[in-house]
């Protein structure tokens, strides 16, 4: 049996351990072997704990940590203040072994800053990467990095996240030889900005990246590419767009049994039935089903849940992290990143 | 009665004639004082339009013009190479008063750069910037721009990006004291890139624009906002993202019905009628519906439409032409951005 020991930061995120705490209870009924280490004030913890599961509770242990690093915290000084607060607490606990992987829901530019410092980045990687793995519409799977770790990218980031993420698609989704493309406005070559186009100049010329050009934000769930790279910007916009656009459409289906009163009974069991079948056809694009991106380039797992995740949310998070740890992502990611990534100069 | 005589780029986007000729001939028919000058080779042109009705010709006008710009065309090259283009002669139309506004399918870069040259800009605005009015959760309406004209922005290009869109608002979608936010990914003071925050600074004192904060992505069709202010990079992404999206799942509700083959013939047609009236609830979101982006800030009206538009989407986009000429939106702009824009310093 594996070792497997997720570090928790239960303060992190919007709602603190209100969600942390039963999100993390869940993933431990649900994974018999998992062990917890729940980071955090007691005082907050402790209540939530009360009258819960003998079995379950014997598997977590409360580490105590008074700090917490504000959703809203600059970054810079946020790391600089950070020694005792939950969220270094938890990397810590990856970074001694204690732990196998580590679970935050709070500021992502802290962790992104504090999980360099603390567990450093594997050889070759300038800056991680917060990496998702979406369901698109050839029931397939598209690796789309950064989803906003990094706001500012020059080429050659772009170009490691580029290789980063077809490992990732290799390794992970068992994509042969996987398509690699650049998220810009336009597919010509003349479009976009500077740093994009240098990109593509150097994808072009890695021998080992089946790179296919650009592609627009409408592409990103057709599965045109299995690999969608940007800066951490547009990737962010691109998939809370996307994560707004299919609550909006999963809230009109929802909505649209309660708008005629004059349908008869069984009309409205007939589509109360119907509408289930939807909401579950689109249930694998509910967002809730895939919260967490894995901040890829480290020595170590880091996954990062959304800040306003809920229970269900929280807990996909936390399940992304067993399989992290499970597949030993960062082992394979950096053995072989060694045969892909293009020398530097 | 107005004078309503548009003039068409009949050459641009990915199909030319093939689909502006026959898009052409529906927004005749249904707006009886139509008129448009179609403007590109009359070789192409002429045999779509044998055998059609005659009334609708008589108010049809080719208007020869021999050179293309191309899709993948570098703007600066390509506006310096511009004389004889369809799009140069469709805007120098609108230039000399021949013609109220013009449509184009072409090239945006090329489109905006020309149009700001033929036509100018208003006084106090750097770069027109495309703007898009989008159908929101609140079954209210809105503003989101830059979509694409302009890649790299300034704060002060945001700023006014932000004071014309509040005047759009207020204007055609009719909403008192607009509520406006820059698109970040991030709601906290200090997200986002450099430009943003000090657009922020600005627009926070500003005492006509009633500045709400940072949104994000997943708020563009909420109506949290009812003026969106991004740089067209993102702008771009955020609005094809969503485009994308809408179009799976459209294409999922109409492939739910072929699932099962045991299904009984009645409710087969029960399952046909839900579908229909789901794909009518989400239509009006239907990328084709709302097709054509107003190019903002000049003194004259330019329509872009998508380079992919099929014939209704590029109806749609004349249709938008059709309405800006009847609302006088530039002039109206122009008239309210003296009051509002920024004295600048």
């Amino acid at each position: 049996m594996t070792n497997l020991t997720i570090a928790l930061d239960a303060m992190g995120g919007d709602f603190g351990p209100r969600i942390t705490v039963p999100a993390c209870l869940r993933a431990l009924a649900s994974n018999p072997h998992l062990k917890i280490l729940l980071v955090g004030q007691p005082d907050s913890i402790s209540p939530l704990l009360a009258n819960q599961n003998a079995e379950l509770i014997s598997r977590l242990q409360v580490i105590p940590a008074e700090h917490i690093v504000a959703n809203d915290a600059k970054p810079s000084q946020a790391i600089r203040a950070s020694k005792g607060t939950s969220m270094r607490v938890a990397l810590d606990l990856v970074k001694t072994g204690e732990a196998q992987a580590c679970v935050s829901a709070g500021n992502t530019g802290v962790l992104m800053g504090l999980a360099k410092l603390r567990l450093n980045a594997i050889d070759g990687i300038e800056r991680p990467a917060l990496v998702s793995i979406l369901p698109n519409q050839k029931k397939g799977k598209t690796v789309v990095l950064d989803l906003g770790a990094n706001v500012n990218c020059d080429s050659k980031m772009l170009v490691q996240f580029a290789v980063m993420g077809a490992v990732m698609a290799e390794e992970i989704a068992e994509i042969d030889s996987p398509k690699v493309a650049l998220l810009n406005i336009g597919e010509e070559e003349s479009k976009g900005l500077d740093n994009i186009r240098e990109a593509a100049t150097v994808l072009k010329s890695t021998p080992n990246i089946n790179y296919i050009g650009y592609v627009e934000g409408n592409e990103l769930l057709t599965g045109k590419t299995d690999v969608l790279v940007c800066d951490g910007f547009a990737g962010n916009v691109s998939l809370k767009t996307m994560e707004g656009v299919i609550r909006v459409f999963l809230s009109l289906i929802k909505s649209s049994t309660t708008e005629n009163k004059k349908t008869s009974w069984w009309m409205k069991i007939l589509k109360k039935w119907l509408q289930k079948r939807l909401i579950k056809r689109f249930g694998h694009m509910n967002p809730d089903q895939y919260n967490g991106a894995s901040l890829l380039g480290l020595r170590g797992i880091v996954i990062k849940s959304h800040g306003g995740a809920n229970e269900s949310a929280f807990t996909a998070a936390i399940e992304q992290a067993v399989h992290a740890v499970e597949r030993k992502i960062p082992e394979r990611i950096a053995s072989r990143l060694t045969t892909v990534l293009p020398k530097s100069d």
